[in-house]
């Protein structure tokens, strides 16, 4: 068994190798690649996405996983070999299902649909992105043809996000949270000037507010030996290995929230990556459980930690040293309340907490939509617009920041939304078993001491890596399932308080 | 014959994107790379490499170029088609001789090498970088024996960075410069005092010099939709595509050269790589002739344009302008001496045109004798700083200014040095050639006007990609041969004039 153990990590080493090639690619071409450089980055793209789905699909490695999967059966389940083997198993099935030319194909239609993205949202002209965007459902659906279903064919592409969720579960969870979130926010936008947050939209020099999102990022325990921070349109997460992690964020003068709260989420991915164990590195536990496990860790940082009334405690007199004039006259209550502000806006990444899930809903029903052929591409506009009046009661003025805000469908991704939901609601629940663990938290925050937090999160969750499912890891570490419940409660008692409901 | 050409560049073009993305991981690791991750970068760049080898040393390429070798002998030796057979048959020949398992090592060893050479450079550290570098040595020997040789080891070397120049050659051409430059460099450090340059060393604030050397590389021709510039400890340049060409220097506040001539040095080897020919992109025509032909480019920028009197005739207002502190009081001829000063100094890269080539002697000489096993790596120090004290006259105070200075060993290669030396050499014979087909060259030069030299060199140099040998490729543009008597006439006029000789 350990010589054939020993095979199979050399062999799935090499592939991570160019799976990873292709993240530093991805991340270059979306910091730093000079326009022009497109075309080429694609086919790079796709060449090294086909190499590496060439390998993992071999039938040397068929063969091994068949064999290992007898000699690792009297292994505990939880070993790092059992469970080598059992989620290679998983995904080895999976993507011997995925034709080479599809993987070839996706590759090159995502990397150019990228940059007809971001042409079309600069000049919020959807036209220009819709052949793309068309191209893209049509690969999708196939591959979902190719993987199979038995529900419905989102479930085929969900799967690959957030292994052994349905799309009936994730819609059931919807709809209780629509339930309870709807009428919160009616309520709230009848209270709305009970909260006022023009202070953050007053001039923040750029330089400073990039210096003082390193320093929150520091405290919170990212480790910039083993990682650093640039620029990008869409803030994002990307590891090279556990002892190189990059985060992005953007900018802007007059938006205080945008950098520092990209900064906030995009740390809280980064310290999942950094805190996987480096024996699992180069194979594929190497990673985040599933993107809702993941979501749930840097929705945990942004809300739970970053818009608390106690790490505001701990920061506002520093940030006052920082902008001493734009904060001239604000107290911390008044900045925690501007910072919590609830207020249906159009842009999912920039939405409160209370408004966020609601931008999910959307997407999630538009993509069933596309997926099913119920609606004309070029219908989506008008569709997108409906939804946004239904549950958010406002009109994008324009597509830029209407339905061209994303960057997944261009990246060739449908399913990928509904995590983005379940990790919120994923991150309440982590975070209230933490607090039961260790109940001094909250004042460890007001103090801005983060590694108590922090190292708890190592050792429930980051330490499995990608060994568990979702649900096994939710399981295993609050001791329940998936549920709404504490999100809303938790959403209830904050604002409530903020809003006086 | 249409049909294998095309499986041909199917494949030549897939290699080529692992090449590229490889080339992309290492530009990444001198630009932005957090310390730590140097060894996963290491595995990764071993993996690519490796990965391209294998893919490029098949059976199946092979037999397609068996086959099309026939079948293109009646096309012009010119043609693209037979061009592409008989380069890639030259390179798979050689590259069937090296064994995987030497790939693999030569790429590991030398990402772990790098590092190690930063960390010793920084603390003027030898024995920390020293057995790095007998790995380095080591491999580099057995590569040679694997290539096969029949005059010095030194020549299956050099034939990887200069096709078909052979070390006896060079040390023909080097012992001619030798007789020439050294006498030179006496009676110009007899008169020392003739050039002050004391202005050079002034306070040049290093954002200003940052834009100074974007606005010269633009006004040479790069063009910054299809490139751009970043600093790394160690200029360079390269390229993932001819429309994504990266280039980078590096600035001091107190050494105004620095920058500014690194980013026209680059700038000028920008150029060949963006106006190498579309059609080629992904086939192994697609790049320079050779690394000589190639530093003949970044030659003739840096010192026959940016090191001329025209040059400055019409940059020096400009950067009057910029520092019109710092230069207050100097005339253009007083600017245009200091910047040509001669004197002997420690580092290469700085290097006065004159005593340049001094400093390449002494590394063909040294990696002669590593290869030869003529010297023990301990005693490197001792002999670095004896042929210093020969050939210039001066002693490096420490390793950091004396062995440790170049990046190339910890890079794996040994044999690339000469090129610069060749290059310098060829440049002089590209641009009379130039000057002797395009007379008003030095005037257009003295108006900003550098569009008739590049297309010059577009024309005569840039178009033919890889297709020739060096030699072919100088025979063709200049009717003559490689030789070092156009070098000496120039410098023997430019230098007699500054110094009164």
């Amino acid at each position: 068994m350990e010589e054939k153990l020993r095979e199979l990590k050399t062999r799935l080493g090499e592939i991570k190798d160019i799976e990873t090639a292709a993240s530093v690619l991805a991340w270059d071409q979306m910091t730093y690649m000079p326009p022009a450089g497109t075309a080429a980055r694609a086919e790079q793209l796709a060449t090294l996405q086909k190499t590496a789905h060439a390998l993992f699909v071999s039938d040397e490695i068929g063969h091994l996983l068949e064999e290992l999967q007898t000699e690792t059966e009297g292994l505990d389940y939880d070993s790092d070999e059992a469970s080598l083997v059992r989620v290679t198993a998983r995904d080895y099935e999976r993507e011997r299902k995925i034709p080479d030319w599809l993987v070839a194909e996706m590759a090159k239609a995502t990397a150019l649909a990228h940059n007809a993205w971001v042409q079309a949202r600069a000049e919020s002209n959807y036209p220009h992105f819709q052949p793309h965007l068309q191209k893209i459902v049509d690969l999708n659906i196939q591959m979902a043809e190719a993987l199979g279903y038995q529900g419905r064919i989102y479930d085929a592409l969900l799967d690959l996000f957030e292994p052994e969720m349905k799309t009936a579960q994730v819609a059931q969870v919807f709809d209780e949270l629509k339930t309870e979130l709807l009428p919160l926010v009616r309520a709230i936008t009848e209270e709305k000037d009970a909260v006022d947050d023009d202070i953050l939209f007053r001039d923040y020099d750029e330089e400073k507010q990039w210096a003082f999102g390193l320093e929150v990022l520091r405290q919170m325990g990212f480790d910039f030996e083993r990682g650093r921070q640039d620029k990008s349109a869409h803030p994002f997460t990307t590891s090279f290995s556990t002892n190189d992690v990059r985060v992005t964020t953007r900018v802007y003068r007059n938006r205080f929230r945008t950098a520092l709260f990209g900064s906030i989420h995009e740390g809280g991915h980064a310290l999942y990556e950094q805190g996987l164990r480096p024996v699992l590195e180069r194979t594929p536990l190497c990673e985040g459980a599933s993107l809702g496990i993941h979501e749930s860790q840097s929705r945990l940082w942004e809300n739970l930690v970053g818009r608390s009334r106690g790490f505001w405690t701990f920061y506002f007199p520093r940030l006052k040293e920082i902008f001493p004039e734009q904060l001239d006259g604000v107290d911390l209550e008044t900045f925690y309340r501007a910072a919590n502000k609830v207020e249906p806006s159009m842009i999912r990444v920039e939405a409160d907490e209370v408004t966020y899930n609601l931008h999910i809903f959307l997407r999630f029903e538009l993509e069933n939509d596309m997926l099913e052929e119920k609606a004309k591409l070029s219908d989506l506009p008008e569709a997108w617009n409906a939804k946004m009046k239904d549950y958010l009661g406002i009109v994008p003025a324009n597509d830029a920041e209407g339905l061209l805000q994303d960057i997944h469908w261009s990246s060739g991704t449908i399913g990928y939304f509904p995590t983005y939901a379940l990790g919120t609601l994923l991150s309440v629940q982590f975070y209230n078993q933490a607090l039961a663990e260790i109940p001094e938290i909250p004042a460890q925050i007001e103090r801005g001491e983060f590694a108590p937090l922090r190292t708890w999160l190592q050792e429930h969750i980051y330490v499995h890596g990608k060994k568990f499912t979702p649900a096994e890891l939710v399981k295993r570490v609050t001791g329940s399932e998936l549920s709404a419940r504490p999100f809303v409660e938790y959403i209830r008692a904050k604002y409530g308080d903020i809003y006086g409901l």
